[in-house]
């Protein structure tokens, strides 16, 4: 088997020596030329273009996209349903919003090009070794035939599914970030307790207990253990929490089922707040308690 | 080393047949006879009363309370104060809110008596097996001399930790429940997400995904993956969610220490809403609505 893999940064990279690893030949092309020659350092076939790639593929040809999800991902999708000939495989390995996967799959299995979403966890260290995939797409059939050995070198033990219809694998990997999100502000939550408390805790010692049997043990709480340790107190580091979409769209489909999401929808917004050094909703509850109460606010 | 272990239900019994299984010898008194005779059928000596309980133990005498919090773990505490010598021990291990750990230190040490609050976490089978054990008390010094052998032998490797003065074993629990809660709300969300999106998604498969190799695996997660096993959409099971007062502490403290803890809140009050089939925020609201745009409301 030999796929063409587009987009090589961090997580391209990883996946194309896992693929490498596990008897899948892996063609090669970023837009960074960098990132092409580093690849073909590790095995990988250098391709100069997109078309250079597709020329150095055989049929079925199989293209896998690890490209930042929205514009990159989008304009490839649309010149590969181009290009490609029916029979071929379209796999979206990056984080694209589920409901451009469903539109993009329409498109290519009009022209009978397969087309999966594929949604990627486990963070760099997983596209290296045994990772997680979470695949919809065109059928279980055209999944079996062509992609099933190539998931099975790179995940982990049953570190991959194929989860129906297009769109139900990013669906899924969004859903997941958006239990990613709770799980991760009630750890930092409750961390902060214990950093405020009248005890003096040592945090890594408390992340390495709680790894040692207890009910919150989890691969974020053996991250939080290799932060603390680098970093007893996280003195080093600044409290802004980004976020790249999936839990804001993890919430945006909540709304739109009508189900209660709390704690993801208060997860995504404590990350919006600590990209602010003050708020506006701040400064109106100051004014209205000056207003009502002659409070004293703090001065800008 | 032999010990009274006072308090012999779920919890007590598992965490006596630890013990005797490391070389720990137990004598076990419960006001249930029946729970004293399954401990005797285990291998603990059975012991008849508090007072057979003491004369049976060698000094120091350590006395180990898997009691219910509150009213039955204070009283017995007091008890205890009363009766035991300077030098020997008392452990709290049942779920007792710190700061009566706090009070009942000092009114033990005030005797010279060692006090030590235990926080038991990895449920019942963390109790017969590889425990998590979180332990404040008098001093290092008295742990290390007489406890820390015992916890050698239940606890996972690195499951328990001597964390500092009184209460601090207590206030660490409370906050590993805390954290559990907010962990288990976005795990919860997250599926009920699953459950009304537009695909149809297999939740032990997805489960079983996740726990294999995806930022979410966790114990809880391999928890929710055994229970999908048994009943597949948990049709069997009405989504209350009980507590038991360490979510309402973790708040309380956090709101003590102004520190924001949005998700740990939502958690507990999610809990608190699960337990209503109406409620009167609803009621008042859908009032309102009437009352100033003429919306419909249900009839009761």
């Amino acid at each position: 088997m030999k796929i063409g893999l587009v987009g090589l940064g961090k997580m391209g990279l990883n996946l194309a020596q896992n693929m490498m690893d596990h008897g899948t030949e892996v063609v090669g092309f970023d837009l960074n030329k960098d990132f092409v020659s580093a690849a073909a350092g590790f095995g990988a076939e250098a391709a100069t273009s997109l078309d250079d790639l597709l020329s150095k593929l055989p049929s079925p040809k199989v293209v896998w996209l690890m490209l930042p999800a929205g514009k990159p991902t989008e304009s490839t999708i649309a010149t590969l349903t181009d290009v490609l000939d029916a029979g071929d495989y379209i796999v979206d390995g990056g984080n694209s919003f589920w409901k451009n996967s469903v539109e993009d799959a329409k498109k290519a299995e009009a022209k009978n090009i397969n087309f999966f979403d594929c949604g990627t966890s486990g963070g760099k260290s997983g596209a290296r070794h045994d990772g997680n995939f979470m695949i919809g797409g065109t059928s279980q059939e055209s999944f079996d035939a062509v992609l099933k050995p190539i998931f099975e070198g790179i995940a982990q033990t049953n570190g991959y599914l194929y989860t129906g219809a297009a769109g139900s694998g990013h669906y899924l990997k969004m859903v997941h970030n958006g239990i990613e999100y709770g799980m991760m502000e009630a750890i930092g939550e409750g961390f902060d307790v214990l950093e405020h408390s009248d005890f003096n805790y040592d945090n890594e010692a408390v992340a390495l207990l709680w790894n040692s049997g207890s009910v919150v043990r989890s691969w974020l709480m053996e991250l939080a253990q290799e932060a603390f340790a680098k970093d007893a107190n996280l003195d080093e580091i600044k409290g802004t929490m980004h976020s790249s979409g999936e839990g804001m769209w993890t919430l945006q489909e909540a709304m739109d089922q009508q189900v209660p999401t709390p704690v993801i929808a208060l997860s995504l917004m404590m990350r919006y707040r600590s990209m602010e050094d003050d708020t506006f909703t701040g400064k109106v509850v100051s004014a209205l308690r000056n207003g009502f109460g002659g409070h004293a606010v703090d001065k800008a």
